[in-house]
């Protein structure tokens, strides 16, 4: 007896549901409603177009997925075991949401996992990666692709549900995409109309084809999606023709087959028992039979592995013909599949700067300029803020799609390594995960805005430290030194949030000098994120003060004795008015130390005596000098010259000084303070707010 | 000679584009170009249609003004001038960005100020703010005009430029407010096709008509926007005739008039003396006078006030006739009016709540219910989480374009006060600031998703605490006991952020009592934002011990005696860990006081007797059990039994044995500690990360 390929689909597709049902009951709890909807494009994606090796997860020209709807996570873990990635086993399969701590099946797919290409689950997320692997495809093809040669050829395949098209994320990143004509991705939407709270009709009724047409998206359409396996087959082989990047809008029931299918009660909680007997029957399986996977069905998937092996094959005698027929760039391109820098790229920084007054701005572009320029590894960009970060390298070409001339303004082709992102810090940010997370290290994103937008972008670095993915913020105009714009984009708070949150370093470099340390700390941490915080105006230069090789310490003397009387931390853009401080303090007769601390993060990182000696806690008072709100520094220090209030519309001096920020207001009010305390040493208990 | 109406146009748009080059000039700085482009539209606005009164810029009837792209706010602050507002001096608008401290004229608009309805800046948030004002009038002219007796008739008019339809926030609203058919709300677009970067079509080369189009919005289009005043009047009348929002994509030219015009260079920055001076000759100006306003300009505007006074008048006598007519109606309208809860609101909250284990979400939900559903100044919303807040009220009527029928879930109509924002938490933020704005204390606006989503939302939150708007966030699924959703979904670092905004309460209620308390401060909080933060998972209850009149005071004894040995401090869903470790000690000898600390922000109100009496600094071991990060405990513990990492995928229970939050392994820890604090008196000194 043959079997049609149509039996084959169905067999799989019924034994698909059927098992995600099963395996939401075993645990009692997750979300099977998306992923038995979805079964017919994993069908078309994993048998039938998506390039990948079970055999090697990481094959580096394999097709990307992304499941940006991550709470489906059973969808792709399920076809991972199918197809035969070792390490997803039936039992495997079965710890999903449990508390087996070595499971490869937590509720929202997780990047450290094989065959998962970034951690998904914050919605909207997803979608930005997959357009941020895109443009990393698109560069490096551009790049080194040569006729006959195309080493870099794969694809991203992102699946989408309907929640990811109403995050704001998610539309900036589909407004680019279309803009810079990302031919190389396709999404797939599992177009079930359903939420959390019903139907999708009761909060969006947009018509989501038009829009992503008015994007410069092709979108095609499947009816049948929860069976039309040819369908979806034939859309995603109609999407590779195109320069635009595809959108394939899929029809689907949420649940399908369960009582309650097309429900919002189908999305998040198992079915119960007797509804998952029922859907058994349903679908011809025996009720009290789990866990079923005939051989039939593992033979469908039985071709992956080979496919695999024989992809990688393929790869590996065409990159080897084409490093005989370009060796100097082979060799540039296996340093980039190896995720390596040059070893000599400090070489670029410069090891003097000049000492007149410096906006750290303008030191961060001095320091990173260079490096940008010469090292291909680097992919800068902006969020509109070109002439304001100074992030634009020397001959940078912007990564643009060669076929849309701007009117105005720098073209460029998809070998550019700058990216205009537009007004979209958010979007930006996880794009740049994407990028990172692409293949660690083939790329280093920096991305940059006012540091006041960072908080925009704020998810989507965190998503990127939890990641332990390297990319490095540059976030200019901190603290209320960027004056007139006031108080909507001085940041306060902000800083407590960075510092706080975990694989991310928060750098704040007072002085160019210390920006170039700060960058090197960047660039070396290979799987943490960073922020480089940098200021709008003039700062002093502290010639022969600051070390760019002490920033990795994280805080170091900058001034004064080790024994003095007193003791002022400073950071960044408020460092200066520390240092007057303690030259006004000590003609007052007060022996002070100035302590530079660019960075908590890697100060926290250091040996217990080292921390004992710059902080000599219970042993003198210590104030923390910075226009930020002080929560965190009561670890360090026994009173704050801070920020407790929002700030002001005013030009920065006035704004500073307004606030009490110079060194004549802050050295009285320490004196009053350091007076207070030789009276009652116990008052170093009770963290003092000075300002 | 009669002046015909063109002519007087040409007048004063020449005059204005002069005076803002001028002001500009005058400071040395800000942005001349876009609001030197929209003169005609403030035309169009402020003399031929735009309701309002300069003489009472909150005539609660008028129309509101949301200037999105808040850097022009010489647009606005100028025409607020021009028609006669008192307080809008032309001493005032040379006062733009300096260091007057008394200044009306900000970097950007502030809504401390007479005229201007949101603080706006930071890209995106305006138009948020005005769907949300577009759905404040909707509901209360749905709940009180009765026919004949239109006494909220107001509309919302939002200028925009081409960043803000960039931003994600923007495009959340903007769909949000298609769908919902706000036929109320006009946007102006401003479309220059000029940023920082220079061309838009750099980064953004989207059919925008098409995309709001398909997002359920009207399109109008003028093509010389920069001169045809008439035509924009038109397109604003034809905007007021349908049923949906409309866009009015004006085509200007940034900086018209300068030699700079049409191009990034006219966007931020003054243009110099000489370019000055071209310019006024261009326009037929004295190069060598500055601040020009003829009385013909002043006159043209000069009847506006008499107008906006009749405005006043008429709606005066409508409202006395509507209070005659519906005496009930217009008495509880008047309350609305006057920002004001029913003085006996309290009597809604329950005295007593079930002892069983609770979770807070269900808590929140039992405190707040019955005030949503019997005080209709609480417009609740959810992003997509109705089945997980608890925040839906008995007999809820949805808030809905009527004539949408919904497939599936309720349906409902203007009058109703629950709002589905869909996915697009940072909107609904935003649009509820605009829901506060629209008159102070009308609404009580409620947001609701998981906690770890306010990092979405965190930059309209943070719009909210600026401008002192009362909004109430409801953030469920608090720390890693949210379980297998995993560490994307497990907050660790967010509070850090929101205990360090200024003006934002973060309340963590450990049990329903402290819920009650929590809601209690949020509502008393008139100018301020709050957060309540709830756990997904079930809490003891501890009767007898919480007291909802103490949550004000910050934290309180829970627990043990005031002279105990060592003080364990704790928040909501870990409280109870801290009180087990405390009842684990005391069997083994150790003398432990356990304080609730559900509010920092409030406890730093209190005074210092009350502070000194809670935290004993100096004296006894005090450990905070939370599972966040601790930056910022340490001023009031000595050590931390806290979150350095982030979480991970595991049953709730699991997760938090996982990271050591049981009572036996902080009992142990902590006692070990206590230990080395009775060795040396001095280890107090240093902060102890004892987890």
């Amino acid at each position: 007896m043959t079997v049609t390929k149509a039996e084959e689909h169905d067999l799989v597709l019924r034994t698909f549901r059927v098992l995600i049902a099963d395996l939401v009951q075993h645990y009692g709890g997750g979300h099977p409603g998306g992923a038995m909807g979805m079964a017919a494009i994993g069908i078309a994606l994993w048998k039938y177009t998506m390039r990948y090796s079970p055999r090697d997860p990481n094959y580096f020209n394999r097709d990307r997925f992304v499941l940006s709807n991550g709470h489906a996570c059973l969808f792709q873990y399920t076809f991972l075991h199918l197809v035969g990635y070792e390490h997803m086993t039936m039992d495997q399969l079965k710890s999903y949401h449990s508390n087996e701590l070595e499971s490869f099946c937590p509720g929202h797919p997780e990047i450290e996992h094989p065959g998962i290409e970034v951690t998904t689950g914050p919605l909207g997320q997803g979608i930005a990666n997959s357009v941020g692997m895109a443009i990393a495809a698109k560069n490096l093809a551009a790049t080194y692709n040569r006729p006959g040669f195309d080493v870099v050829d794969s694809r991203i395949y992102c699946m989408i549900g309907d929640a990811c098209l109403q995050e704001g994320v998610a539309l900036e990143a589909i407004s680019l995409a279309g803009h810079l004509g990302l031919g190389n991705l396709t999404v797939l939407y599992d177009n079930n109309q359903i939420t959390c709270d019903g139907s999708v009709d009761i909060t969006n009724t947009e018509d989501i084809n038009a829009k992503f047409r008015a994007c410069n998206w092709d979108v095609l359409e499947i009816e049948d999606g929860c069976n039309d396996v040819d369908g979806i087959v034939a859309a995603i082989h109609e999407a590779k023709t195109t320069s635009k990047p595809t959108l394939i809008n899929i029809h689907t029931i949420i649940g399908i087959g369960a009582d309650i299918q097309g429900t919002a009660a189908a999305h998040g909680a198992a079915f119960g028992t007797s509804s998952v007997e029922k859907l058994k029957e349903h679908f011809g399986f025996d009720p009290k039979e789990y866990f079923v996977v005939s051989p039939q069905v593992y033979r469908f998937f039985g071709d992956a592995v080979i496919r695999g092996e024989k992809l990688q094959r393929d790869w590996s005698d065409l990159v080897e013909s084409y490093n005989a027929a370009y060796p100097e760039l082979g060799a540039d391109f296996a340093r980039r599949v190896k995720g390596e820098l040059p070893s000599d790229w400090k070489k670029y920084i410069p090891l003097e700067f000049p000492s007149t007054p410096t906006a750290t701005r303008k030191s961060s572009g001095l320091v990173a300029n260079p490096l940008a320029q010469h090292i291909n590894s680097f992919m800068v960009g902006t969020a509109d803020l070109t002439p304001s970060v100074n992030m634009a390298y020397k001959d940078k070409v912007d990564f643009q799609n060669p076929e849309v001339r701007v009117s105005c303004g720098a073209n460029g082709d998809y070998s550019g390594r700058y990216i205009h992102y537009g007004i979209r810090e958010h979007a930006m940010c996880a794009i740049s995960n994407g990028l990172a997370a692409y293949n660690k290290g083939t790329f280093i994103p920096i991305t940059s805005t006012f540091f006041m937008f960072y908080l925009y972008a704020a998810p989507a670095v965190r998503m990127g430290a939890l990641q332990e993915l390297q990319v490095i913020h540059v976030g200019t105009h901190d603290s209320i030194g960027t004056g007139e714009d006031g108080p909507t984009h001085q940041p306060i708070a902000l800083t407590n949030f960075y510092r706080a949150l975990p694989n991310l370093l928060y750098l704040r470099p007072c002085d160019t000098e210390e920006a170039a340390g700060s960058w090197e700390c960047a660039i070396e941490a290979k799987s943490t994120s960073s922020i480089i915080s940098c200021s709008r105006q003039n700062l002093p230069q502290f010639v022969g003060l600051t070390d760019r090789n002490k920033v990795k310490l994280g805080a170091y003397t900058l001034y004064g004795p080790d024994d003095a009387d007193l003791q002022i931390l400073g950071t960044g853009a408020e460092l200066g008015f520390g240092l007057e401080a303690a030259k006004l303090l000590e003609q007052r007769g007060i022996r002070v130390r100035v302590i530079s601390f660019p960075c908590v993060e890697l100060f926290e990182r250091q040996s217990k005596e080292y921390k004992a000696s710059i902080l000599r806690r219970g042993k003198v008072p210590t104030i923390i000098v910075e226009a930020y709100a002080v929560n965190g520094w009561e670890r360090y220090a026994t009173a704050g010259f801070s920020m407790s209030s929002f700030g002001k519309s005013l030009p920065g001096k006035d704004a500073y000084n307004f606030f009490g920020f110079t060194g004549e207001k802050i050295a009285h009010k320490i004196e009053k303070y350091y007076k207070s305390f030789q009276e009652d040493h116990d008052s170093l208990w009770t963290f003092q707010d000075l300002n």
